[in-house]
């Protein structure tokens, strides 16, 4: 763990609490070098974090056995996020300036959410539609138990 | 091809010129399957695409060892990136939200770009430095060969 990276915090936390537990409602699956977490990121739900367990910087910093064992997580979210949400487009990007540890968003995007068609940390396109984000909430169940049944398999 | 892409339509005007030619100029190295090209992206030298030469979709939509051909690409210029500009981060990112053709952003970021530490499609944060974005430009040379290089004997 780095002192004052949040990814390393979070990932703490939840090596403390049940994975089950209230506590780490955030947390979709994890083992012992990734997590998946869903983010309460407003407008956007589905909107997925892959965060590798080791602070590390970059994803050349990984063996190439471990970059593809987070990718393969990665491609794994995004299939349920595709089966369960039936998104127009999914977006994926891993940036890390503020956080430098390797993790990846994805992110399910519709043409009618609050940026589209920019990418969600550009300019505001729209309000989208409150009832329209509610039902894509109500998915959120099905995501969760689509990720985890398929990491349990991967 | 597919009739109104702007990627498919790229890849055809590299398929009609010579690889080393003026009019291609921004390819950088290509095979069967992808191309690497520099993007002439202001104050952003070095920022690089991977594009997947099949109009895809999504990631999902190829093969897994398709996408595992892209991404050793993407780590490819990733390493080439750092090797030959020293960036403080690199940015990967893939949305295809107005060109759904698979394709790869790779980024070189530095805490002085007009966006750090937002993404690039985020708010500018200031006005870069003329001369400073001009010696990463004269990098460039470097970067085109360790990437070519690379790639050749990957």
């Amino acid at each position: 763990m780095t002192a004052g990276c949040d990814l390393c915090r979070l990932l703490a936390g939840f090596d403390a609490a049940s994975v089950d537990g209230a506590s780490a409602a955030p947390l979709v699956w994890r083992d012992d070098r990734l997590a998946v977490i869903l983010v309460d990121e407003p407008g956007y739900p589905g909107f997925a974090r892959v965060v590798w367990h080791d602070h590390v910087r970059e994803m050349t910093d990984l063996s190439p056995q471990d970059r593809d064992r987070i990718m393969q997580a990665v491609w794994v979210v995004e299939q349920a996020q595709r089966e369960t949400m039936s998104p127009h487009k999914v977006n994926v990007a891993s940036f890390g300036n503020m956080t430098p540890h390797v993790h990846w968003h994805m992110i399910p995007r519709y043409t009618d959410d609050a940026h589209f068609p920019n990418p969600t940390w550009g300019a505001k396109q729209r309000e989208p539609d409150a009832a329209t984000v509610a039902s894509r909430e109500a998915l959120l169940p099905q995501l969760r138990a689509a990720i985890v049944k398929k990491l349990n398999h991967a």
